[in-house]
């Protein structure tokens, strides 16, 4: 299932690239590389991978995303893999002894979105990386002293060590969160619409004349709260066309079966 | 390396359930426990796990989260998993031919925020879950129609199938952030503070005093954009007392050696 990387022509150089130094376990490289892919990053630098590369197992963990492996680079220190990049990050807890400012990933994000919104570094295909150390030991200090910032993952102070892949997951969503245009809350209703009010209004009002028949609302003081809550729930499901002839139906076969039943 | 749960007391019933329908890997089981406690979410529960449970594979997966594992209450169907709870949130891809709402994982989280806002949820103990399904497979339309929405997780159309574990990653991260009091940016600079701007500004009149005296300012009409060129770089590092006090001595060892060339 290999999949085309369709995305790197959408997106062009205009992403930050992931930059993973001495990656140990081949599964962590292949679940980074299918946790990019989902959320539209395609270029992947190793330097001094532990597994021999490339790896059949890095693949096997990747999900189908074999090209993004394939076309990984593999460099041999911190310092080739990131000689071309002109924002580094690195993606490590707060650094001790070290003076630096320590960016959210999605502050990360922002300013990574900034510097290609500037017309100078779309036409110098300007590269920016986020860089990942190895999985126990993250990235040694000296590396960190060389890049622009830190950018720290917020996490549970009493448990926070993530697994490599899980925070690139972290990194790489908030990239594809930041352009997509996704409602934040929307009801799909398909091929129907929402009723007309006159339709809900019509069926409200068979519901209530058939709950006088039956008695339900003999309590005169309760009557109008009643029918004014009957209202609300049925005003707050946002009832489609097809469900209102749905629970139109419904009412006439209890109607029925109640009046077979007396 | 077993992990106490600090967490659970410090939120209490104030966190959603996750709950997974049909596992099918132990390692995916583990992976799931252990990015929920990186993220503060406490409560899992299975329906019908594939794996025998409990599963060794899964706890050495978990990295240490254990109790979390332990604590872990398994169902036998769906219904049972969620008879308690009140509010549910079914994670998946969009549902064709249903009537549903479609959320964010960012809009869920504050819905359920929200919720618990409200003072008799808390006093409920009220619970609320995001449920996801099998790996392969998702979670089947019949569950999905008994949930309040779906909660889609906006991933690259050209390659959308998120590993569990991974996707739990983003809810509990969202869950996460929405508390989480961080600054976006901030410059973190340990025991010292950035200089006081008479001795940034006491730096600057030496180091063009000295590059006076190098000859590099010769240029007259260049020398007020040079001089302030220096100066607007110089601050944008925010320079440290101690930063200060090494590029005064950086300053000394050049003008000595170049002395000394002479």
């Amino acid at each position: 299932m290999t999949q085309p990387l369709h995305f790197v022509t959408m997106e062009g150089a205009i992403q930050p690239i992931i930059i993973l130094v001495e990656p140990q376990l081949p599964e962590n490289i292949g679940m980074v590389a299918r946790a990019m892919l989902n959320f539209g990053l395609t270029e992947l630098r190793l330097v001094n991978p532990r597994p021999l590369w490339p790896s059949d197992r890095a693949i096997d963990s990747s999900a189908g995303a074999n090209r993004l492996l394939e076309a990984a680079k593999v460099y041999r220190s911190f310092m080739e893999s990131t000689a071309d990049c002109r924002k580094l990050y690195a993606a490590s807890v707060r650094p001790r002894d070290m003076v630096k400012r320590v960016v959210t990933p999605q502050q990360a994000v922002a300013e990574i979105r900034e510097f290609y919104a500037q017309p100078a570094a779309v036409r110098a295909e300007a590269k920016c990386a986020v860089v990942f150390g190895p999985e126990r030991t993250g990235l040694v200090n000296d590396d960190i002293a060389l890049m622009e910032a830190v950018v720290t993952i917020p996490v549970n102070p009493e448990f926070s060590s993530l697994n490599l892949a899980q925070a690139v997951v972290v990194v790489a969503y908030e990239w594809f969160k930041s352009v997509d245009e996704t409602a934040a809350s929307v009801l799909r209703t398909g091929q129907s619409l929402p009723a007309e009010q006159r339709q809900l209004q019509g069926f409200l009002l068979r519901l209530e004349q058939e709950l006088d028949l039956c008695g339900f609302l003999r309590t005169d003081h309760m009557r109008a709260a009643m029918v004014r809550n009957l209202h609300a729930l049925f005003a707050r499901a946002q009832l489609t066309d097809q469900e209102l002839r749905s629970l139109h139906g419904v009412i006439t076969e209890l109607v029925t079966r109640r009046v077979g039943r007396e």
